[in-house]
């Protein structure tokens, strides 16, 4: 009886280690996918090791720990806090602490000093009420949004610095060494962290947003050159679950607004580097940016006549077929053109003609449905939905033309390159080799 | 010639005094404009000077400055960076902070343990390896999602700590103290951040949340009962003025998604409050937030007819207009039911009628079109228009549906309260008495 326990007990442990294990084995795949999804991250965890381990060394060693003191401490907490994935935000973070720390240093001495005249009894009192007074408008100006964007975290740090310099013990010496150790010692956290993030296979968040907004105009690319066969063709089922893929990479297009206006932010910090300058046209970025979100929006309707369970039958919809799957991939090589050439950074003209093709192909569409399409004895049901389909294709195309004139704006605000007209006109259709350009950023 | 000099200089100065003195005036409206938009936002400050007030006079007294020595300015830090807007954000960053310094701490005992144990030749390099690996791991982890989501604090005050901890001077006894100090210290300040945030006119991130998802739905709601009149009636200019407010209400669903999350995020981790439990299902509030603003997708679509240069003549539309405008002010009204009864915490069935309203409504819609609208002598493109307006509003109905389901399985998962059957079923359509409720959250 005891021995069968004893196996009972011996199996049961078995069947809690395995799936311990297999827990364990399932975290550590993740992890491993997490590192091969983006290798920047890897890349990053081991940028931030080395900047923590260059300053606990540097803490470490006596000379500088007797120079320094307890306060070297700082110098870690800088590098922790401030090391952020991207340069904008780790330069960011930085000068914000710094700049922040230096004039709440200088004001916090003043307030120390300003209450130790007043002598033993009111220099409590008076230190209260200048923290109290201190804290409550520098929190109420964290509210104000241009402060918000860029200087959170500066406002922040005013509040610790300042409370830790007026509060910190009695005599003015003292106070004076520590607001000047602690301006010292996050500078040089500020200073190894931002080096290492800058000199070390750096990830701007320009470059980031750059790429992000170009990305964003070839997944709406890619739905409007799949939509036509989608739409139109009768579907082989296996080939339908490999296209849906392409067909759903819009979705993220309509909610990245946030995302957008941080990296904005975000990318302001940056110096110049390999084709951004310093002064970079973000703004116009975000611009690029919100027509491409109003055109996912039409493509959002779009979707809905794919998915919908209602579906008109073949004959209704070969009325108009034709122009729709031109304007359909027209729409698409345009805002792919488009796409690769804000990538490139070049100036080009190359999705005019397929706008001009798709113009043509709407008047076309227009023509279809005034003489056939409301005339057909189908079910005006069916009418009605394949004409909303035609007009969400029309709007597409104004969408379109917008988005091409804020990047053709974008071109001349950022000194995009002109491209050497290699190809002649006549052979301009030969511009467009397929969709699966290898683009490449240099820097 | 001197004189007339000085005049000059005395003109150019009070200009540049009275510019200034504009712009200091600007700036202070702009204050008074963001604390009455929300008062909270003055209580909030209010708040933190007083939190941050009491936490230094602790440390301002010699009692508490010579047990806890310099140690005990992590508890201002710790009151500054721990103090959030709301309690969610407050807590979470509190439990972040105390947890993982506990953890951290301990570990970098340890890690100083044993890298002492090597003498005195190999404990730099012991100790700068550990910081090495430990800071890697830990930055890599923060690139999990769901550490990420709520962790992410946690584990920067990791790397901190460990740091601090394991890097800090020579002797064992010196350590420990540190660690214990830092504990105790960060725990006072955490303590008191959390006391002040929660006690004085606290601001509940999940009532937000709560808010947040049925104020949605309500501007939702306001655009689908005015757009029946918007797009019918012949407008008059002065009154289409001031509905346009109505009219644009919306768009902020549109791009809502990434604050949803994180509020639903922060909400997890406040207690039990009011009518709000601490196992509160807000997941069930992002998912009616999704359907929300799908719906607000398909009212953006709608909303292009309103705005669109290419206006159908009135007499095209007036096929359309009768069971059109019944089935958008009828979702309108279903709507604001639903954010009504969400905003009120009560289990309600007032928006069903409106609902099976419309849905008569719908097939009136599909007979007109059947019948009338596609036979009409009119411009083929007009009549398409109209075809596509209509199918947008069957595809809202369906939208409305989902969101009601939603929104009912959400009052059964919180437990809203039951009504009163004090309605009879024949006048369940005066339970409508406008659309100006004032509307009030206990708690």
């Amino acid at each position: 009886m005891a021995s069968s326990n004893n196996d009972h007990d011996q199996v049961k442990a078995a069947g809690l280690f395995e799936r311990l294990w297999g827990k364990i084995v399932k975290f550590g795949l993740m992890l491993k996918k997490l590192g091969q999804d983006d290798p920047r991250r890897t890349v990053h965890s081991l940028k931030v090791a080395l900047a923590l381990t260059l300053v606990s060394m540097l803490f470490y060693f006596e000379p500088l720990y007797e120079g320094l003191g307890l306060a070297a401490m700082w110098a870690i907490l800088t590098v922790v806090v401030v090391f952020e994935f991207s340069v904008g935000a780790t330069i960011g973070r930085g000068l914000n602490r710094m700049m922040s720390t230096v004039v709440a240093s200088a004001l916090g001495i003043g307030a120390h000093r300003l209450a130790t005249l007043t002598g033993n009894q009111g220099e409590p009192i008076l230190i209260a009420l200048f923290v109290f007074v201190e804290a409550g408008i520098v929190t109420f100006f964290r509210f104000i949004p241009q402060m918000k964007a860029r200087y959170d975290y500066g406002l922040l740090i005013f509040n610790v610095t300042f409370c830790l310099v007026s509060v910190s013990g009695y005599r003015d010496k003292e106070v004076i060494q520590m607001g000047f150790e602690r301006v010292c010692t996050i500078t040089i956290g500020g200073c190894i962290a931002v080096a290492v993030c800058v000199f070390i296979r750096p990830v701007w968040i320009g470059v980031e947003l750059h790429n992000r907004i170009s990305t964003n105009m070839e997944k709406l690319a890619n739905f409007l050159e799949e939509f036509g066969d989608e739409y139109f063709k009768v579907s082989e089922n296996e080939q339908t679950r490999e296209k849906s893929s392409f067909l759903e990479g819009y979705k993220s297009v309509l909610t990245s607004k946030g995302s957008e206006n941080t990296m904005a932010n975000l990318a302001r910090w940056e110096p110049g580097h390999g084709n951004f300058r310093f002064r970079h046209p973000w703004e116009q970025y975000l611009k690029v940016g919100t027509l491409t979100r109003q055109c996912a929006f039409k493509i959002e309707a779009l979707n809905n006549y794919l998915t919908s369970e209602t579906q008109t039958p073949q004959e209704v919809k070969s009325i108009i077929q034709g122009p729709s799957v031109v304007i359909s991939s027209e729409c698409g090589k345009a805002l792919k053109e488009l796409a690769t050439s804000v990538k490139k950074m070049t100036k080009s003209s190359s999705n005019e003609p397929h706008i001009a093709k798709s113009k043509d192909a709407a008047e076309e569409l227009k023509a279809v449905i005034r003489s056939s399409l409301c005339k057909h004895p189908a079910d005006s049901l069916h009418i009605i939905q394949e004409g909303a389909v035609a007009s969400l294709l029309l709007e597409i195309i104004t969408c379109i033309e917008k988005i091409a004139d804020a990047a053709h704006k974008l071109a001349s605000q950022a000194h995009f390159k002109d491209v050497k007209p290699t190809v002649k006109p006549d052979q301009e259709n030969s511009v467009n080799d397929g969709p699966h350009h290898v683009i490449t950023i240099e820097g």
